[in-house]
């Protein structure tokens, strides 16, 4: 292991991004960076949440002359009701992808196209919800479960069922507070409805309500799109692919996945990997067929596949810049609409697939669990086909690429963990080794680093300076969505990264052999964040609020980040942001959120637009959660 | 019958209003008038749907330099998005009311507060969805039906029941164009979840979900809200009773009952009947207690008891700065957060009853199924303790007031029918006689006149005038919500105002001893409308697009009404909007609701305005329907 390793810089991908605007420039098309300077400065209002637009009688604007809007709204309804929507929003936005994924394993079979893959996950699943097993086909098994989960979105009555897997403690302060979630849809449905004109005024339900959808998303709709996805298509265990534009490859047919849900992915991997395909790819003059990772979709393909991940959120159009792309493929959620106009300026086909995204200029091939392989099928033809009509003056592949272990799920790391378990600690399947070295001092604490990109702040700079800063502390990292795709693309994936550590966090990586930065997954994986510090509190015996552990998310911008930082402080974890909650409007709102919350839950925000003072706010943090626990 | 009788103007309205303002300069406190004149004018990006603040990039813009946002959504997609948002916001707020009528339902028993008061209408339900009615107990039957109300909401397969009553021809359409509603609570989501940042951008597909979830509501939520609330506190009958400001009664204790769900202000009633409760309010110098609705509770509590209704929307303040007000109780939409204020500057007690409805300045007592009465009870004798309370200096009652005939539910109506079949029409219980007046031109046609009260036009003003001009033409109206309320304050309740009408149409009023305006209800109460008009179609043989009968929204504010608009334009209902649906900056998307939809359902918007323009476009709407039957 060679201490020359060095990461890529923010100022290197941002040369590769400035390279690739001058290929837009040359095809005549805008890419994100024009049109933030085209939408800068933003609305105020808007920015500050006190721009009412939930009915016909405005848009209404506070200002100091016009405090109320014309129902009477002030500035506390008003950015109140825009977060809950946004929480909203976001909630049901992860939790139908779940469902989705409970459909398909529902339709699962032997001879189908979507099978169970981890039969031993599903059968703890059938027992912890009192399935039947004994004796039952594999498939019986599934389809109880599968029908399960889906009832969960829109049963009458009762709690979401993965709440029970939280700690005790946990139960019983949602259950005191009135946030255990119920159905996942009515939790949006209430949200919705006391949003509306003429309903909730005070800014502390609307909070409140806020964490209840948020739980209904985390607790509910997306812990059953991690599980769902690892039944039917493999929990991840730790593994090495690469990360960043470099993995593009010229030779070969590039066929890009993108968007969240890994239904159509999988079925694109899986045919890919058929010799059939990967001849019919030579026989046009490739050197095989590249299938690339883009957001979580991305994210997925890489924590069970080696699918090579080519970029977070801000770099789809990157993606497409580069000349060699056959074809996209999008399934849902944080798709530029911008990618259909660029795929026109070059050979690139796009195509759609869910009903829940049209967008123009693809060609929609809508998935179902019954046609998935024949789509796949057709998308790879196409793109075989499409290979010669690339534009060769049009190319250019920055190379930035980094070798980045992925597949850190709660079984991964406890299965690292196993490998170190000392003779004093006999037991296995736990996270007693990792606790230890939290107590002992040896690891400060961890954070869970998660969110998307957002053009407000310097795009991927706060994830990798914040997570560098961390780990030289001795802060262990987790890490989902653009924000481990961002470490990905730096090398903070590649486990010679940790020489940026301090000397505990880098004893830990080289006994247990492991990265800095663990790659948890896609944003719905951010579930399985919260199984694992539910379950490292339980084999601790304290509390989730009393863990040196904290979220943060320094570049989100989706609403489904809402409702993430919403269950995550509901399950007991401060949570920091980078990017303003857009109630800035409102000093109640301001204080319900960053203390309110506290007197309910035991946790709030820390906002802080500057990643510099932000990270040291998250150690300060973590290191007032030691002083408490006297260690 | 006197021909002198004369309507009440919008300027005598408007003059009443201008002496309550004096009040409220008086004590202090802003009302809409003064709101109004502060947020105008509004923003024109919001206006023409072209801000978009679906994710934390933006807030973005669109304008000739900024023709897209930061991801690329264009003018079409944002205004899309946003359009969709408001319809969803709308059918989810409908649809959850109506939900918790069908738990009333579930909850009733004989020795509750909640009871079978319509069991003909439980049984036939019952029988149509095949629950089994003969040998068991009533309550019985209601707790199945009820049950499978609140199923209808979540369920996980399977289109909504309701649907099954519209025409043939309907189901077919809606089943061909994929809009057929699958559980309530699922569109709502599959809503939030198209308009997610990165998902749909192709306006076709957001106006497609905007009926479907709009159908989910009329079919669906609302339809369940007027049904249980017909079984649980009766089946509307016409009968007098009186509308306006002049209502209240400077000698009684004035309880005023606001809001949409009829669950709270049916137990003020039953207990302010209590002859205990009257001898409380004689003791304490009162002649008795005075319950009078607002809004859509008012209308409840108006179609099936003697409950006066005191005003439509924007009389919200106006009705407390009377300074007669002992106690104002609201349960869930359309309250302005400002009566909080306004109730301050008074004695007036203010109390909200709903955990959806959480407003600043109430005492709140939150509803159950079992503790209503208790509830009511406590409301009603606080608020004559209250009685003495009051401070003579700002009191000022207007007295304007008018008789009021409410009640006309389908079977209302069938049942004024009845009286009037003719030997060769041997018939009972149908809409025939109806039908033979279209026929035959004696009535030219009918307008569902509906939605709220929206400063961008004079209030009022649109629903009187266009009424009038309709009357005129021969054309019948039946009219829910604040457009009924309109037309009670006005006076075209009142069985006179058929001299305002047409030779034909007076004729009609005459036999048929009706009112010109036919008051069917509340917002949820527009399904009634729906099942007349399937019900006409299937009676008459032909297509509900065929009917001479279109909906009119004039002065529509809140996003239920988007939600309605679109369900009646998915049952095949031309439907005029006076209010501009703020898409405007959107080419595609106006063409896309006022056309587009024609082609996938038959029907489609008209926007105008101005009210005198509108209601010449209704006549010749109706006109060329009857000219394509060739009648």
């Amino acid at each position: 292991m060679s201490l020359e390793f060095t990461l890529t810089t923010v100022e290197q991908m941002e040369a590769d991004t400035a390279r690739l605007k001058e290929t837009a420039e040359k095809v005549g098309i805008d890419v994100w960076q024009d049109r933030v300077k085209n939408q800068t400065p933003h609305c105020g209002f808007g920015e500050k949440g006190i721009c009412c637009r939930i009915c016909a009688m405005g848009p209404c604007r506070i200002t100091p002359k016009a405090p109320k809007g014309i129902c009477g709204a002030d500035a506390h309804a008003i950015a109140g009701r825009n977060y809950l929507r946004m929480a909203a929003g976001g909630g049901a936005t992860h939790s139908d992808h779940g469902r989705e994924c409970a459909w398909k394993l529902v339709d699962s079979s032997a001879d189908g196209y979507y099978h169970v893959t981890d039969a031993g996950k599903l059968i703890q699943l059938a027992k912890e919800w009192g399935v039947e097993t004994e004796g039952r086909d594999i498939y019986d098994i599934a389809h109880d479960v599968g029908r399960m989960c889906v009832n969960e979105y829109g049963k009458a009555e009762g709690y979401q069922l993965w709440t029970k897997r939280a700690t005790e403690e946990r139960q019983k302060v949602w259950m005191e507070q009135g946030l255990t979630p119920r159905a996942v849809d009515r939790e949006v449905v209430t949200a919705m409805h006391m949003t509306h004109m003429g309903n909730t005024a005070d800014p502390e339900y609307l909070v409140r309500q806020a964490l209840r959808v948020g739980l209904a998303d985390g607790w509910g709709g997306s812990m059953t799109g991690t599980q769902m996805s690892d039944i039917l298509y493999g929990t991840p265990v730790p593994h090495d692919t690469e990360s960043n534009l470099g993995v593009l490859d010229k030779e070969m047919v590039n066929v890009v996945v993108h968007g969240h849900d890994p239904a159509v992915s999988e079925m694109i991997i899986r045919y890919a990997e058929d010799p059939e395909m990967i001849k019919k790819a030579r026989a046009v003059g490739a050197k095989g067929i590249n299938v690339v990772g883009l957001c979580c979709t991305g994210n997925e393909m890489m924590m069970r596949h080696n699918v090579k991940m080519a970029g977070n959120f801000l770099q789809q159009e990157n993606v497409l810049l580069t000349g060699v792309v056959e074809a996209l493929c999008v399934d849902v959620q944080c798709i530029f609409p911008n990618v259909g106009p660029v795929s026109e300026c070059f050979h690139t086909k796009f195509y759609t697939t869910s009903p829940i995204a049209r967008i123009p200029f693809a060609t929609h091939l809508e998935l179902t669990s019954f046609n998935a392989g024949e789509i796949a099928s057709q998308i790879l033809n196409e793109a075989i086909d499409n290979f010669k009509n690339r534009d060769e003056s049009k190319i250019f592949i920055p190379d930035h690429k980094h070798s980045s272990w992925a597949g850190y799920s709660c079984e991964g790391i406890k299965g690292r963990l196993d490998t170190v378990t000392n003779s004093h600690l006999d037991e296995l399947d736990t996270y007693k080794p990792l606790i230890e070295c939290v107590k002992s001092g040896v690891l400060r604490g961890a954070v869970a680093m998660v969110g998307c990109n957002n053009p407000k702040v310097r795009p991927d700079y706060s994830h990798i300076e914040m997570m560098k800063k961390l780990l030289a502390n001795d802060i262990v990292i987790v890490a989902t969505g653009c924000a481990a795709q961002a470490a990905g693309k730096a090398g903070l994936l590649d486990k010679r990264a940790k020489i940026f550590c301090g000397q505990g966090l880098r004893r830990v990586c080289t006994l247990a052999d492991i990265p800095p930065v663990l790659h948890m997954g896609s944003c719905v994986d951010i579930s399985r964040m919260m199984n694992l510090v539910c379950d490292i509190a339980k084999d601790w015996g304290i509390n989730t609020t009393q863990l040196p552990v904290v979220g943060c998310a320094p570049e989100w911008m989706s609403e489904k980040a809402v409702s993430i930082a919403n269950y995550v402080v509901a399950t007991g974890i401060d949570t920091y942001l980078g990017i303003d909650p857009l109630v800035g409007g409102s000093d109640k709102m301001m204080h319900l959120i960053t203390e309110g919350t506290k007197e309910w839950v035991g946790a709030g925000y820390v906002i802080d637009t500057n990643p510099d003072t932000l990270v040291d706010k998250i150690i300060e943090g973590i290191e007032a959660k030691r002083a408490a626990l006297g260690i």
